[in-house]
């Protein structure tokens, strides 16, 4: 059954200057008038599948139950790479089959989910250069109005997954690395607040100190204002990833931090 | 009659960073509180008409129909440039007349339009440099409220159109002319399929090389990835327009291409 | 009583390419699912006071009375800064207490002012680091769904104020001072239109002459085209204030402007 204004979000590297995530929207409220979109971000980096991931994971519950989240980071568009679209928990997923879900489906491992293949759910005409517009928003806007996950294709159970970091624990430090910095230049990485806390409560709980680049970090802060403004430190964001950051500056542009680095704690 | 939720899409040069666009939607839910604003996009370059001409023609019509289009290019605000309304086909059209619906006039040549001019339909205080919010967002917003186009002001029968870039198609190949680089560095020139169809039939479909810049281009692609990676090709794009491309790279940056530039398609 | 379909709109620095304007709108629909959020922008530079602040005051009046505005730059997040909610004439403000409402306050001395201290209108989660999530848009859901400002919690008296700057009017002429700079360009000042005429008509309204930078500006215009292409022209805004400004050119950029400076406004 359709919500009475069923919610679908939109993540994708379209960018805010051409009109591609307004054709997306268009499409979606020919087919589900009632829908109402909302934008995650469109300007997930060109073509950086890892980055989108990571900003759909932190976001996607947020919205309620129900929710239909739109991904298009899709560097393969035209190619054989798979369209999909999943349940997981009570939230829908429609995006390409390239790793985009991730986070999604680890976290979720009874997740369902099915082809994009009949064209009764795509637009009449399908372009090669723009299945965000031709296939994906179509799919969403039917799942909106209500249409059953399984009747849009055919299962799929062996999604495509990103080898994404992880972070190494060991007996005397831990490894982590940089897996998406935002526009404040804060740097999130891997490590998981559980993670963290159950190898830290096994260590006495000693104190921490993190490398960051050329910059050593002593403890965990609670909220950016601990450090001085302008000195560097690190702790559990919003998302429950360990982050370094700045008070009132940009970490990763005054440590020359990037995704990808490793950040490594040890106990001191 | 007015739609229970009628749709205004918004494009503009305004950009995301200042408040303008958000302005124009609240003068929009103002007037018609059941209204549903759509951001096509803010981010056209400052005063550039024909690329906001390009992107409106691009999106308009995945809209449903009885959309009103309200698109605010206007480097002559405050000038006795007029503002108009147009039905065009079964969509609504808000913009100032300075050849900004250039492309839709073409292809909908039995528009009706109307001039802008009866203060009932505009903000009680219209300043001389803010017309998109005193004028066009009113205008807009009295349409979705289902007011006749016709009772917004007199008939406007010559609308200024932009001189916009003809292909030139010969004997022996075609000058066609970048219109519209997106942010992926995607040139999308003025040949449109239907025209590049009917002329490559008539030279018994033989084979074609373009020059983009310094670059030779030999043959059409279906899609991105038919090229290696970082190699230029040609294809028609999403919205049926020739388009120098190159996979996963930026086409525009690496052959030094820009809006106006000539493509040199010739018979081999 | 809750509107059918209340309007929150957002303002805040957290930029168009992360998830975190996103993630404010999902916990707004989950608590209001009736609600409609319209982005004034995300876009204000990073904690820029400031400039929120006149952003906000340029675009508040223009949403239907009711409409709830939320507006996050929140330099001091986590910290002891309080988070407050207020009614002013008929908008609602959720904010940070760090002077991002100063203009409001000022203008609606008997705005009423709550601080946002109870759980039961927080999420059950509160980080230390995102407050635009945790608080302030679970306060301005719950306002817009008829949640009565006494009732979120104890009253505020004493709201932090910006120390904005103020034009000086003498005998002989005006200090104005740069407060926000468009992406156009223009230049917009502390100096009101009222303020001005008043000072000028007790002046017998004699010619005035304005320094901005290096260049002197002759009279004030009515629109942008009143000056020729390049040259700059001085008039008052479309939110009523003083603004320098160029026809077709970057007034800011040409004349080496900043937020800050001091315009020089002289009878002759």
């Amino acid at each position: 059954m359709a919500a009475t204004n069923p919610i679908i979000t939109l993540l994708s590297d379209f960018g805010v200057s051409d009109p591609y995530a307004g054709m997306i929207k268009g499409v979606i409220l020919s087919i589900a008038p009632q829908a109402r979109v909302v934008d995650l971000t469109n300007d997930i980096a060109r073509h950086q599948i890892l980055e989108g991931a990571v900003a759909l994971e932190a976001a996607y519950r947020y919205f309620p139950k129900g929710t239909t989240h739109l991904a298009v980071v899709d560097p393969g568009v035209g190619t054989t790479r798979r369209a999909v679209a999943c349940r997981a928990s009570d939230w829908f997923f429609v995006a390409p089959d390239n790793g985009l879900l991730t986070f999604i489906l680890q976290a979720h491992s009874d997740f369902q989910m099915v082809s994009l293949e009949d064209p009764a759910f795509r637009l009449p005409k399908v372009s090669r250069t723009f299945a965000g517009r031709d296939i994906f928003a179509p799919a969403a806007a039917h799942l909106a109005n209500g249409v059953l996950l399984e009747a849009i294709g055919p299962p799929v159970t062996d999604p495509v997954m990103l080898e994404v970091p992880r972070p190494v624990l060991r007996e005397g430090g831990i490894e982590a690395h940089i897996l998406y910095i935002d526009r404040f230049g804060n740097c999130i990485t891997d490590l998981r607040e559980e993670e963290f806390e159950s190898w830290h409560q096994g260590k006495g709980r000693r104190d921490i100190v993190m490398r960051a680049g050329e910059s050593l970090i002593r403890g965990l802060s609670q909220s950016y204002n601990e450090a001085a403004e302008g000195n560097p430190l690190a702790l559990f964001s919003s998302s429950q990833r360990l982050e370094i950051a700045m008070n009132q500056g940009n970490a990763a542009r005054r440590l020359s931090l990037a995704a990808g680095d490793t950040i490594k704690l040890t106990l001191v």
